[in-house]
């Protein structure tokens, strides 16, 4: 075949414009059904449009840029889909979820004008709220929607203003009762550009990361109950000081993590305490552990080993009570998608490594019940969500080449179909 | 003297209906400059002028309520001031400050009743804002604004909503210019009626707490900071979690402060970690150290250990902030007051205990200046700073006679004077 261009410069300056877009005060932030949200999104549909995509929404908020194949093979395929999500962190970069989005349309832009229409239906994605910045217990509401649908427990959260999930739809314009229609199987294949988000690549000096397993993630919502009590006239050895006993084991997590594998992960990013006075001894302390391992078997025993230290705090006379809000089993890409990507690598002098993704991503929602595969970009320092953020240009190019070889393989070439 | 008459069912009447206004949810709340502090000061101001005191409001919002004497003695001798402070903590109880207001009023109406007009001024105080739970650095505000005259710096502090304490002084219809007209030198002595807040009384089984000395406090605000990671592609063994280096020590304040003396007290009440996400390795934390003792030198000691085990995370690269943003002397109360308060429960058969206030109170910021006394009242289980709050009307009306007798002397009794 005929090589894909793919260009660069391009790259980087949609990587800037979508960067500027949910700025505040120097700060990235651009949760879900905000205006910031909707400016990035009008964006993106523009640029589907520029290179001739049929835009669409869906009921939950998912953009969508169709090409379609000539009219007699439209309904006979299945869709190839690329992109992934919108959404950003608090505080966080310009790459992550916006770099698969971006290149998606660097690659398909260069395929229609190379080759011109497609022999199957390809669509480019962007995908809402994957980041659960703005509802937490929500992440992966767009590819939840798309594959699993949605549950009504999704629409009760809550985000920091008391704001549901459900009144933030309504308040978007969408229908909180149509939210089925967003559910599809008509997709074939699901491709993720993604930066890595960790050191890996960058220390190794390698191009280019294949996932073959997307981590799994636990996350547990836990409530210790002390008393409160006057902070000046309490003496120490009578008080339950709820703080004092979540900092006892808040502590010991990584080395609990760090004795389960050197994959496994622990981390307490959120924490709240009342009633949050500074004279007043804490009377309960409310945190969220983010649990994480590429394999099922040593997450789960992650999780029995850390619920098992947080209940000790019982015999001390505190109050627990564990939630598991999320659970999210680990996914495997699919080999067949990989073994294409490593040979357009290799063709193409790409240096790159089979890994795994200690993140969750959008992919592993597809990857459950569809082909998946994730493709990712060396970033600097392995940083990400914050606003250090950085993948070079050239990196995301060469990324972009190898996911444009593949859809080419996926949807324009007709002897691989 | 015939012994002055106290009514305990108009004092428990009082307390619930004062203790009824700032509930929001069942809790109660009476931050200063909200229109659940104006309602309860429109409350106490109308109490006071059914006793047919002469209410007025000083600029920075604080309440009297004054019985003059005879116009011919009325500026030959300073006031005699008796309160407390209307403003409570979030989720607070109904006695903590309002006690004082309500069994003042409780006195000074008996004794106006029994012995007619006093010889010298006598007023009630209702003071604002001596917790900080709206503007936690403006802890003590009327108390001050009365003694000390405020600060620049004060007005600067915001609230939760980022409100300065200028803006809300605005927004009361007061004038931030004008503060220094609460400023008074015509206070020549001062009493507060408060609940004990701890135990010791209700275990001894003793009626009446005749405070010896205020507890010195010092304010730490700490803020440590380490390096925000993705909580998925960060090993454990590479982060400089904030939270996790905030963990390490906070286990072990209730240590160092007992190892200093069973005065000491340190307590964390308010924690915040930046940015904030779950799945965000936390890269600021901050937090308020609340450290109190009643020995000047062992309370600069405590600080000393508490910072130095603060600033051991330096070695593991955290940057670390140390502000002490408040410092109060501890304050003995006067020793005349406190013989005679003696003698008055002595010939009561009142049984009463000499002690110190782990807590602070607006009698501090007094007592550096003018002689000042603090009566304990018993609470039930040592409970305050909590809905379940709770001093008996039996046991309020005991501490009233004493206060009652002592104003008696100080403000009625044509000998003592």
């Amino acid at each position: 075949m005929k090589k894909v261009i793919v260009d660069s410069n391009q790259i980087e300056n949609y990587v800037h414009k979508l960067g500027s877009i949910g700025l505040m005060n120097g700060q990235l932030w651009r949760p879900v059904y905000t205006s910031a949200y909707r400016e990035a999104k009008s964006l993106v549909s523009s640029w589907m449009s520029d290179i001739g995509l049929v835009v669409k929404e869906d009921a939950v908020g998912n953009l969508f840029g169709r090409a379609n194949p000539p009219l007699k093979r439209r309904f006979s395929k299945k869709v190839v889909m690329t992109g992934s999500h919108l959404d950003t962190v608090r505080n966080g970069g310009k790459y992550d979820g916006a770099a698969g989005i971006i290149c998606s349309l660097s690659a398909v832009s260069a395929l229609l004008k190379q080759f011109g229409t497609p022999l199957v239906p390809v669509e480019i994605v962007a995908l809402c709220e994957e980041e659960g910045s703005r509802y937490t217990k929500a992440s992966y509401l767009g590819s939840r929607a798309i594959m699993e649908g949605l549950l009504e427990d999704d629409l009760l959260c809550r985000d920091e203003q008391g704001i549901s999930l459900r009144e933030a739809i309504i308040n978007e314009g969408l229908d909180p009762n149509k939210l089925d229609s967003a559910k599809r199987d008509d997709i074939g294949v699901f491709l993720e550009l993604h930066i890595e988000q960790g050191p890996i690549l960058e220390y190794a000096n390698i191009d280019l990361g294949i996932v073959e397993k997307i981590t799994g993630l636990i996350l547990l919502e836990i409530e210790v109950v002390g008393r409160a009590d006057h902070a000046g006239t309490t003496p120490m050895d009578l008080r339950l000081d709820a703080l004092v006993g979540v900092a006892s084991f808040l502590k010991e997590l990584p080395s609990l993590a760090l004795n389960i594998s050197k994959y496994a992960r622990a981390t307490v990013g959120v924490i709240s305490v009342k009633p949050g006075m500074t004279n007043v001894v804490p009377e309960k302390v409310k945190i969220f552990i983010d649990l994480r391992e590429v394999d099922e078997g040593r997450l789960l025993k992650l999780e029995q080993v850390v619920k098992e230290r947080v209940l000790k705090l019982d015999n001390k006379g505190y109050q627990i009570k564990i939630d598991r809000i999320y659970y999210g089993e680990p996914t495997s890409m699919d080999e067949g998608l990989i073994k294409r990507a490593e040979k357009i690598a290799h063709g193409r002098n790409i240096s790159y490594l089979r890994m795994n993704s200690g993140a969750g991503h959008d992919a592993q929602i597809f990857g459950r019940l569809i082909p998946a595969l994730m493709l990712f970009v060396p970033c600097r320092g392995g940083r990400s969500h914050c606003p250090e953020e950085y993948s070079s240009p050239q990196d995301l190019a060469l990324a972009t080449e190898v996911l444009a070889d593949l859809l080419y393989e996926l949807a324009w070439s007709e002897s691989k179909k």
